[in-house]
């Protein structure tokens, strides 16, 4: 039998895992990368904080280049080499040679597309001014970093991962940095409370953000490139990186007549096959299914591509041996300054879209025992099927521990446990690395307690005057940010001044973390009120766009 | 209906918990916490560190106070009281005053025993000297805290959890210390070869370490605390802290009639009834189930006991509506300088005792990518069933990232994962926080790789002359630290020089960590050899005590 042919067409993070597996599973097997830009197998992930100079040197990114590929796998690369066609039924490709635009065919047994996804830009005036960025791989890096200096103005347009780690190392560099973003808050991919905990450290480093707007037209004015927004307000810039999502580079597929999704993603099945049995997809351009709900999802990130690419090679030399992709639950994290923040699983705003039940608790604690050196504070939150108590989704934000935090509950819902497992997880405990009672079961307890109906939450101050507002902080901090039209009451004090309060008019309970308030519900509900607390404390609704309202 | 009457012996992780949740649960109940000791609700973990400084203030120890448990939980604790006869006929328990003796009997409707474990003490001549101590509550670190001067020499008997910590913290404090280990290794709850990591942490921080010792004798000598040991050396010390493990405090319920265990801890049910349902238990005192095997365990770790407490609360109040404990995993860690280490479900050791059938890999990788600065090493063993692939423990060690891999693994052990769901985990990716394929995910794909026949390990190297070592490293490596009867070929040279081999003879290839002898050994399958890889490379073959011999 001649050697398989296997032709993949990109070089990063799909493609080069999956001819590393491939390589593993058979010597024989002819393995050609083909890779549109200079270089191959580059850690794309490290490009801003190059940029930033946090990564200092340029070499580190490069992980594999074609003369290691080849020494440790005996994988040809062409690297500047573009596929423009494929031919199914000849089982061939035709490539371009960027440099000299010289084309010919290239055949193959089996086909790896992972193109990736290019940057969005959307179609405004003036957006391809030379100093209009995207960022998407070391040549890109190369010009922003060549472009940016300490002093400069620059505008992000996007506040997704990219946008706030372009921020934060713009800001790095010494550069004055603003956010456009078009919707109400950062990183959509968070619930807006959650993502406040962002907001707020950006503004801490001085970074300006511009919610609810968009460029609408970029000028060359007086030598600057000014940003017309959505508003009408103008940003001064010296350049602009554009970061507002990618597109699945999928016209290539599109044009050889292969499935692709209802938003331009390539389709495949567990083995990540595409239509057609010969060619796999892996990586950013195609679509799997979530691991929860078995809708399409696009997860256009790392971890997902480099294990759908060794699942494909899996399926070419292993058959039936091999196992499925399962589909992903898009778990993500990013920090910005000293915060960091991510998901897993399914937010409010995505289970609202699917019209799917579910119900919400926010915890806050630290990341290690408060006695220890060091603690710092952590805020949890968690989602959960009403009827069956199984984990929908997981999201994290605080200085230390947010990471572990969210792989425990991407683990949690990658096993459907449910909330009640959350509360006797047996987490590592000692006291430089966690607490006796880890703030994931701190929000199991939290949750179980809403099941068995020992709690009722809200999550905003109520407006109804006649409802009685019972702030149990400490005197002096209730003093020092009073919550208008509340009546404070120490939480050591509940028991001795129920008097003070009227059992024919309902109650709220506050204090900073949601945990007295929890404890005081529960004194003043045994004592017969009608009596709710307010979820995730005060910490959480302070907005530092409008500090002072509460 | 009277309030119940809530008796609660041992105020501390268990027993003050169980107090707390009864309160939520009821505020009617009378609840009274017995307390030997002058403290309740004190940080017992963090004793280690305040006597070394790393927790510098003693108050933050004091998590509650009998005024501050009387006035969040209108719980009346009475401290320096023993508890010395139950009489469950009259549903009563004696008690003395230890400060003047005096005793008085006091009734219940429910009783919750949670008086911990003790500190052991081996019956040997000189034990009873004033300098050799044990570490249990707050006076014994005070006691320690004061004899402890910077340039003394302390001895510390055992290396486990504690024994490390104290260690760690007289070093901290200017001593020179001692370690005296019965067994071949420190911290025998994990296997030699991680355990090796943590020695290796202790040597280079000028810790001696007295393997496979006992001290037999303690012997008043010029003033010092002469230890002598089993081999028949002798330790001069100015004083040694015993740290050999703790005994459950079970007398009080022995005499009463509950039934103990094997061991002598308290038998509870899932809801931490004792043999009396009148009676609970909770904590360091009793024996729950493991949640692999179901068998018999005692984890006297403060996590379970916390839990304990609560759910026995839960019991006592919801009834048929409480949730059981679910039994235990022992997951556990310890940090050590900058080493820390731990482990989740079941080691070697343990599964041979027990006779149950597993495989198991070691990987070594790192915290995050290691483009992104201050990557720091880790090293990650799984231990799964042959049959279902279930993955039966995990233990790991490191500089960082320790406790999150154990967190991870201690929650796919509970959810009864296989190695095939450790493959495919979706874990928080970014450069600061992570890699794209997580050690937790390499390891998923090492054990899947052993499952698919891909790769046969070794876990030491052979000594039979007829096997050919093929030491794959570099060769300025190879040179610079040769493996005895090894031949040198660089993996990335290996498939131009298969001729050095011979294919009638065995393989074992060898690398650092373990990674490219992997990659080797495929190559050299794939061409007919009959080839094994060292499993987790040279790494952790490296023995401190010997390091001359590999």
């Amino acid at each position: 039998m001649n050697p398989t042919n296997i032709l993949v067409i990109g070089g990063v993070a799909a493609g080069a895992s999956f001819a590393a597996r491939a390589r593993r599973l058979n010597e024989s097997a002819q393995i050609t990368i083909i890779e549109r830009g200079p270089d191959v197998s580059f850690a794309n992930c490290g490009l801003p904080y190059h940029i930033g100079g946090e990564i200092p040197t340029r070499d580190v990114l490069s992980v594999q280049t074609p003369a290691t590929l080849k020494s440790l796998l005996n994988v040809n690369v062409r690297t500047l080499t573009e596929a423009i066609a494929i031919d199914r039924k000849n089982k061939r490709v035709q490539v371009r040679n960027v440099t000299n635009g010289e084309t010919e065919w290239l055949s193959y047994d089996k086909l790896m597309l992972a193109p990736g996804a290019a940057p969005r830009v959307p179609e405004v005036p003036g957006v391809d001014d030379a100093r209009v960025y995207t960022l998407r791989n070391l040549a890109d890096m190369d010009r922003i970093a060549s472009a940016a200096n300490s002093g400069m103005r620059a505008v992000v347009v996007g506040a997704g991962f990219i946008g706030l780690e372009m921020a934060e190392q713009l800001h790095r560099k010494g550069l004055s940095v603003e956010i456009v973003q078009i919707g109400s808050q950062v990183l959509l991919q968070l619930d807006a409370k959650i993502a406040i905990l962002l907001e707020n450290e950006l503004l801490h480093n001085d970074i300006k953000l511009h919610l609810n707007e968009q460029v609408v037209r970029y000028e060359n004015k007086d030598g600057a490139l000014q940003c017309h927004l959505s508003s009408g307000s103008k940003l001064q810039a010296d350049f602009v990186v554009l970061s507002i999502g990618v597109e699945p580079e999928s016209t290539l597929a599109r044009d050889a007549g292969l499935k692709l999704g209802a938003r331009g993603h390539i389709v495949v099945n567990k083995f990540m096959q595409t239509s057609d049995p010969d060619i796999y997809a892996a990586g950013d351009v195609v679509e799997t299914a979530d691991r929860v709900y078995n809708v399409p999802v696009n997860v256009p990130l790392g971890g997902p591509a480099n294990r759908q690419g060794r699942v494909a090679a899996d399926h070419l030399f292993m058959g039936k041996q091999a196992r499925p992709y399962p589909g992903s639950i898009a778990t993500a994290i990013v920090r910005v300054f000293g915060t960091a923040a991510g998901c897993t699983g399914w937010t409010e705003d995505r289970l609202k879209a699917i019209n799917k039940p579910y119900r919400a608790v926010t915890v806050n604690d630290y990341n290690h025992a408060t006695y220890f050196p060091g603690a710092t504070p952590l805020t949890l939150k968690i989602l959960w099927d009403p009827e069956s108590g199984v984990v929908l989704g997981g999201q994290a934000a605080g200085y230390d521990g947010v990471d572990k935090r969210l792989d425990v509950l991407a683990t949690a819902i990658t096993a459907k446990m449910t909330i009640e497992d959350l509360c006797h997880l047996e987490l590592s405990y000692a006291p430089p690395f966690g607490s006796a009672k880890d703030i994931v079961n701190l929000a199991g307890f939290a949750a179980t307690n809403q099941m068995d109906n020992l709690v009722t939450t809200v999550t905003e101050l109520p407006t109804d005057p006649n409802v009685q507002i019972v702030d149990v902080r400490g005197k002096a901090l209730a003093d020092a940010g009073p919550v208008p039209g509340a009546i404070n009451i120490p939480m050591p004090t509940l028991r001795d001044n129920l008097n003070k309060l009227d059992k024919n008019r309902p109650v709220v309970t506050l204090c900073v973390l949601g945990k007295n308030s929890y404890f005081a519900s529960r004194v003043l509900k045994q004592n017969g009120f009608d009596v709710k607390s307010l979820d995730g404390g005060l910490k959480i609704l302070i907005n530092p766009r409008n500090p002072g309202k509460l």
